[in-house]
């Protein structure tokens, strides 16, 4: 008999599962393969019952129920658990047959597991899927690397279950080889990490600043849903402030102020430091769940330095509309800096990133999807290459249109002592963006004064360096080959 | 006849030589060696002529002229070229043997080298130093870690050529096992980038905001140095800003605004990205370098941003006292996000850092040195388990009395658009330590809304983790083994 297996998937976690129903929707005939065999039978007794699901209690099992190429799909937790998966597979696989790890790998994994993989005659595909549990059901998200020649053979299956946009295009492309796929998804990752943090501040601010409860910032949040802040995070987080706990009071109040940060947003911010790409507002979110895990010390801080009275002076509804304007903005310059990563990253590793075919990925499934991904994919549309996108017209205009609100926020939240560390930097990192003279010249004195380690000048030309005997003491040896 | 050579010093760059010139000073019969071996004629016949020093021209050589057990200390660039001379040296060197790295090694690299060089019998040393070029020559600040069993060797050489503070206590002590010394010596160096920065933000305040010259701001820095701002860099940023040109100008204004990073910096970040602590300030200060470096895309965008007026308003006098607050506070809170990741290195490496001590050894010869630093020593001098150095009595105070022109300063740097990005993120920090409530409540919220990742409740106890079904779909599998 003919194998009627598509494709297998192992890891039967709830992305792995709704990514299964999903396939099997379209028409695909899927493999569901899981370590513990227990929770296959019992996924095909439930959540698969009456669909052409087929489960595999072995690897030899999945293996025979698979048509050539074999398409194996991993939706396991990153990491070791990966390399073990794949070792088991070449046992059993062949030649031309294509591994897929469909979870949040490190990119240098997924590089050197492709080259590996290739190695031994087989393809491998690694891939960023975002959307969680209910993109993976509905339509994902999904953003492949890896071996250029998999590609036509799971283009199909991916393109069928991924989100699509209005106009029908799947939020599913090819992004590039090697690590390209999981770097991109790392990157969304980092953004979503930025995207959930402006939200916080704007409704701490509120929150704080202007006395608003949880009822009145759900209102806040249903009206910029319908403008250009429209996007997956706004919409949850109107629906989660009007969510009522048990006893009729808000449940968002009920919920404990820690969180917790490792994997990809942490990533992120290491690569941006690797590559010396600013991403300051990433970095500042990452950084807010560290201070938010710091729960005991916030506690015992707050006794020693009591918060006075945060309250804002004058109308609310102007402070809202100034609160939407300084998250837009402040969005916008966390946009770009991804980019910046992203560009810096494609030059590093040979990748020929498609930026606005990236936009179009985020614009649907995932769960940074938004409005404001379309007018970056027209941007990118516009202009391939587009380095900045603050100077792409659009943005441009936007921001301008922010400032004078961007700035009134940040320096009352400053005044009255209100955290919003990623609108500062936001700020702060666009007014250096802007500063045809920055104090570097300072700093690069010093370095010169302490280290010898040169400077050039603003009436030479660049590569030209300088070194000044700043003492009158010190020696003729520069430090060439030490670094202090 | 005995070998006569106390130690051996490879290396003969800026660093290298004023070691061995600085040994020689203590009595101490240095063997001075280099790759390129024409560099050791051109030092013996120069810098170190009518010395103790002797030249070796080959590693058989440079053992012959040593006493056991053997002490070799390279001055190297750190990176593989450590590796190399390891392996080189293993080869000629006997057990019990002592190998010292003195360059700014990766502390991963040091920990593992200590295990290497331990494995074939000999002893290894990890060690910081900082002083720049003026203190190897007169007096570094040193921070050995690797074998404890070392440290008797080397103890007498270190702590005769090290700095010595008021009382005559050495810049040098035992930091810990295997990669301490070196973690505590990038620690040092990602501290250092943010001193450099804040005072950049101060100088670029007062030169944009107050439109000072550098001679007016030579005096500022005059003024600061006798005060709780006393420190290395403050004095050599008060000589630069006195440094004239040629053409009698001041030279500052004629250097390029574009710094370098790489190194101990982007380490330090990448450090407390891995272990979750958020030293903010340092991050903000190596991606304000990277901001530097991006001349070309600044003087892009400062045709199309182009900044208002920034001038303050106000009485400047009372300004650059501000100013000053507004950088003391910041500078407390930079180390103790600096002292927090440590701590947490510590714990995560079983090191025992002694942390007063620490503030001993960077009190005298290093970059950071300064008067700010004693009071760091006092504090755990005071109280060794102090977890938080704001909640120390003087640190408190002093923020106490500074906090009132901090938020003014940076208020009014947001307002006119001079980027302050280290002052500002400091204080979001402050603000965010001192908030009992941080809006983590929404981002958990939303976490478990897209992932189902979960939360706790502050009505009930920490550990229980809660899942709230917000849409009334999804399903029944959480996400346990895969992370969105």
């Amino acid at each position: 008999m003919e194998p009627k297996g598509d494709i297998a998937v192992i890891g039967l976690a709830v992305m792995g599962q709704n990514l299964i129903l999903n396939m099997n929707d379209h028409g695909f005939t899927v493999v569901a393969f899981n370590r513990t065999t227990s929770k296959v039978d019992d996924f095909l007794n439930n959540e698969a019952k009456g669909t052409n699901i087929l489960g595999a209690h072995s690897l030899a099992e999945m293996v025979a129920l698979l048509k050539k190429p074999r398409r194996v799909m991993l939706m396991v937790k990153a990491g070791s658990a990966v390399d073990d998966f794949i070792e088991q597979w070449l046992g059993v696989l062949e030649p031309g047959d294509i591994v897929i790890d469909g979870g949040n790998s490190l990119f240098q994994d997924t590089i050197r597991r492709t080259k590996y993989v290739e190695s031994k005659g087989l393809l491998y595909i690694g891939t960023g899927v975002s959307g969680g549990e209910e993109g993976a059901r509905r339509g994902p998200s999904i953003m492949p690397g890896g071996s250029p020649a998999a590609w036509p053979h799971v283009k199909p299956i991916f393109q069928a279950i991924s989100a699509k946009v209005s106009d029908g295009s799947p939020c599913c492309d090819w992004v590039g080889e090697g690590g390209a796929g999981h770097y991109v998804k790392m990157t969304h990752n980092g953004i979503e990490y930025g995207d959930m943090q402006l939200i916080c501040e704007a409704y701490q601010i509120m929150k704080d600043g202007l006395g608003m409860t949880a009822d009145e910032m759900h209102e806040v949040f249903k009206e910029w849903n319908q403008g250009e802040l429209e996007s997956y995070l706004v919409e949850i987080t109107r629906d989660i402030l009007g969510k009522k706990d048990e006893d009729g009071q808000p449940l968002v109040d009920k919920i404990l102020d820690t969180a917790g940060q490792k994997g990809t947003g942490k990533w992120t911010v290491i690569s941006s430091q690797e590559l010396g790409i600013p991403i300051t507002l990433i970095a500042e979110a990452v950084y807010s769940r560290c201070v938010s895990a710091l729960k005991d010390a916030r506690v015992e801080a707050a006794k020693v330095f009591k918060p006075s009275n945060p309250k804002f002076a004058g109308d609310r509804k102007q402070w809202v509309s100034d609160i939407r304007k300084a998250l837009y903005a402040s969005k916008i310059i966390s946009y770009t800096q991804g980019y910046m990563l992203m560009r810096a990253a494609a030059q590093q590793h040979g990748w020929n990133l498609n930026y606005g075919g990236i936009a179009l990925m985020w614009r649907g499934g995932c769960i940074i999807r938004s409005v404001f991904l379309g007018e970056i994919k027209k941007a990118f549309d516009k202009n391939p290459n587009l380095t900045n996108l603050l100077l792409d017209p659009f943005f441009k205009k936007a921001i301008k249109s922010c400032a004078r609100s961007w700035r009134k926020v940040v320096s009352a939240a400053v005044k009255k002592g209100i955290p919003a560390p990623a609108f500062s930097t936001a700020l702060a990192f666009f007014d250096g963006l802007r500063s045809e003279r920055l104090p570097a010249n300072l700093l690069q004195a010093q370095r010169d004064y302490f280290g010898a380690h040169t400077y050039e000048r603003i009436d030479k030309p660049r590569g030209e360096f300088f070194h000044t005997n700043w003492t009158g003491s010190g020696g003729r040896v520069a430090s060439s080959t030490y670094t202090v």
